[in-house]
């Protein structure tokens, strides 16, 4: 699967990915009316027009991208309904031939982390029947209980050919109160990082490790550390746009063969069309709004590589 | 809920948690048949297997007891149906009257938690109409992104009168390799310990706040250091039975009211009947053992608690 993330980015020359975080509040008057029309103001109906939206998106900018990545947490707060729309949303992704990462931070001891191992990337056995219940290609994962929490993950990537990206740095304003204590002189973060280069050596595609990371995009100084402890692992970047990031910002983040890293945009995609810049597309054209921004954030990120 | 959960560990004089974390392993071979007999070898065959071993289970020990703990992986494994048969666990358990901490271990930068915490113990908005999808009365937190990853949670406790264990110090064999590192002299979980003290001072309910913490069985005597660090904080401790702990290891886990700490056993009590001690029962019994289970853990603590 890491194989085929670097495949597309080569193919698309766009290291992106769209962060599918449906608020009810980005969706436009028109698809919720029409969902609650149908199905009410219930949690079905809330549902229901996350997966509308989402569609419309995908439908629009899916041939530009490599991959999506769909926030679990915005599906699972409305239930089992939501979290339908969730795997609705994966499974639609991938007949569009999308890479997938399931941004579900899950993480915990060993035979707890194998079952969200299993229904996430892996498979499960009923009887004489095997379930693949999420199917999603990448998941994030917390690696804050150590190597005994996250090793079920790694079996399960071994043996589907799927993979991860741990959290080493987040680009949230409180990152810092345990990331960036320092142990022995260096961040708690560097020793992370230590760990999934460690923990990826074992789980190689091509050139990349089927193991890469979440590091935030704020500090741009950090990348260029991370990246250098982590020389064989895929950096997911969130934080561009709507947290503050700028391609200039994140050239460090990439190898010099251009790999190696993947921005993640969210609102400044898929709520394109309510911001100023985008904003004569009007909500009936939010997609194609999306469209738009997409274009120009390959371009940015593009435009900085190639002035690295 | 802290009062509510106080006020029946009194009554029951079970300070214990009784952890549902069904593993398709543990469910006696006549319930599976049905279900497989009913709903087939599918998602939906395993969660209703799941579901009438946790009703059986719960029928067979409610009124011993005060709180009970879902493990969300064990159902989200098992997809859509999973997630559902995690939801009636809960009403049902809150039918019976107990509180039910949902041990999802989530968390995320500040609007995802928010999410998080809406669906888990809050509540969603959909036009005019609100629902509380997931409706536990506690969960676990991961902190590892800090404050603002955590202030969502807290502000929903705030309102709903809800609570929150956060992960301090796992039980799981590679917990060390971060929580116990060494930050100004002391270890990451000690500085954690003391976050979680602040975070519930805020948000108290009698004599303990809504703001609990996580700590494993395994070291007693961080116990009795963490004890002293979080002296209002409620310390949820797993790790009894099956993975090693005793009741005279736990006594430092409690303050000298007696309160303070709530022991969770999973597979000890859930799947006892395949223990040498309880064999007698045989499977078609296995409510009854674990009954007795639980009998045995609160004689055990309690009896612990009486020779501090």
């Amino acid at each position: 699967m890491i194989n085929k993330l670097t495949a597309k980015i080569q193919k698309t020359k766009a290291p992106i990915v769209v962060g599918l975080d449906p608020m009810l509040g980005y969706i436009p008057e028109h698809i919720l009316r029409k969902s609650y029309g149908e199905l009410g103001e219930t949690l079905e109906g809330a549902a229901d027009a996350i997966w509308q939206f989402n569609k419309a998106i995908v439908d629009a900018v899916w041939d530009l991208i490599p991959a999506v990545k769909p926030q679990i947490a915005m599906y699972e707060q409305f239930g089992i309904p939501g979290m339908a729309a969730f795997e609705r949303t994966v499974a639609y992704c991938q007949e569009k031939d999308l890479v997938v990462i399931g941004d579900i931070k899950r993480g915990d001891i060993g035979s707890t982390s194998a079952a969200y191992a299993a229904g996430h990337i892996g498979k499960v056995t009923v009887g004489n029947h095997v379930f693949s219940p999420f199917h999603e290609d990448f998941v994030t994962v917390n690696p804050y209980l150590g190597t005994d929490g996250v090793k079920p993950f790694l079996d399960v990537c071994r043996e589907e050919k799927k993979g991860l990206f741990l959290l080493v740095k987040t680009s949230n304003p409180s990152r810092g109160e345990l990331q960036d204590r320092l142990i022995e002189g260096r961040p708690l973060y560097e020793w992370v990082g230590e760990k999934v280069a460690r923990w990826g050596e074992e789980l190689m595609g091509g050139s990349y490790s089927y193991i890469g990371a979440v590091v935030g995009a704020t500090y741009p100084e950090m990348g260029r550390v991370l990246r250098r402890i982590m020389p064989k692992s895929y950096i997911l970047v969130p934080g561009y746009g709507a947290q503050g990031g700028q391609g200039r910002d994140l050239v460090h983040f990439f190898n010099e063969d251009g790999l190696g890293a993947i921005v993640n945009s969210s609102r400044g995609i898929i709520a394109a069309y309510k911001q100023e810049q985008y904003a004569s597309f009007g909500a009936e054209h939010f997609a194609e709004a999306s469209r738009a921004a997409v274009e120009a954030m390959i371009a940015d990120i593009n435009g900085a590589l190639e002035a690295k």
